[in-house]
């Protein structure tokens, strides 16, 4: 089964040196969207650049392994929801949270403070039509050049997809609760 | 562009609260399968749990983000391969690296003492046939229960999917690369 080493990853030669904050999005059906973000922030700690994450689905009582993690690397990481919406009786309030959530997100964009900033399952919302599409659109696209903006969940809206430098869909090939019965396991999936 | 808000996390009616070591494959062409893993350990490490890492690709010389993070976190990252193989003369040097590597990871898996272990890039030297597919399915098949594994690369064997609770692909559906020309971001991409 032996194959020849790939040679793909070999970068085009018109590949100019340039550093860009980069629009992300990590979308699809599949794990790994939010779990990459926070990846891709504990990099940036890493490297000593500043970080930070607003969640827009994630309750502002439950605690997560990220937040844990955060919280111990003294990143900051900003609850707006109140958990799963979709156990929410009063859609409104939730509405409101995502909107006040998306507030502090544009103001830390603008800033300019941050090397990346996450907002993690922000296409919910966005998708819900509780955060305004173009808003968002016109906040990454003036943004400062330096900047990094992760934003992660199912469904991401074209418009988002347009404006973004990399998307990523991940895809569920086999997932434990259809296959087996098993729910989600402590510090793996949360 | 409002939609009704999803249900389809719900977890089903017959799931037993077991918990369980998982085998995980993050694969596919798309970014975020190392990066998530990345962030499975700093959520492993954020709930207290023990985690640690064998690289199979990345260099022992060069200095990655999530090594550096690793590092400051008091993390074992553990580089087995010497840069990506595809520029190397001297494959068997890169296919003995490859094979201590697995070495390492295989002593990890069974001492028991890990509730995360991420085998970063492992796919690569299974597919090139520098370690044997079998040997890795034997050693996920008889690992101690409560230890999760994840496993990254493009291309997983059929035989590593089979034996897997949960795989996700990465797919890409817009690169910088490609569209834009832009390079690999320090602190994002590595």
């Amino acid at each position: 089964m032996a194959k020849t080493p790939p040679t793909r990853f070999t970068p085009p030669p018109n590949l100019k040196p340039v550093q860009k904050g980069l629009v992300v999005i990590n979308t699809g059906d599949g794990k790994g969207k939010s779990t990459a973000g926070f990846g891709m922030m504990l990099r940036a700690w890493g490297r000593g650049m500043s970080t930070m994450a607003v969640q827009f689905i994630k309750s502002e009582k439950s605690k997560y392994g990220e937040q844990m993690a955060a919280e111990k690397l003294g990143i900051e990481v900003i609850p707006s929801g109140r958990g799963f919406t979709w156990t929410s009786k009063d859609l409104s309030e939730d509405e409101a949270m995502a909107r006040h959530g998306w507030e502090i997100a544009r103001e830390k964009i603008d800033s300019g403070d941050y090397s990346l900033i996450l907002l993690d399952e922000i296409t919910y919302p966005v998708s819900f039509g509780w955060i305004d599409v173009k808003e968002v659109v016109e906040v990454l696209k003036n943004k400062p050049e330096m900047v990094h903006v992760v934003l992660t969940g199912r469904d991401a809206e074209p418009e988002l997809v347009e404006i973004a430098d990399l998307v990523t869909e991940m895809k569920t090939i086999k997932h434990p609760y259809g296959d087996q019965g098993i729910p989600a396991q402590k510090g793996i999936e949360f």
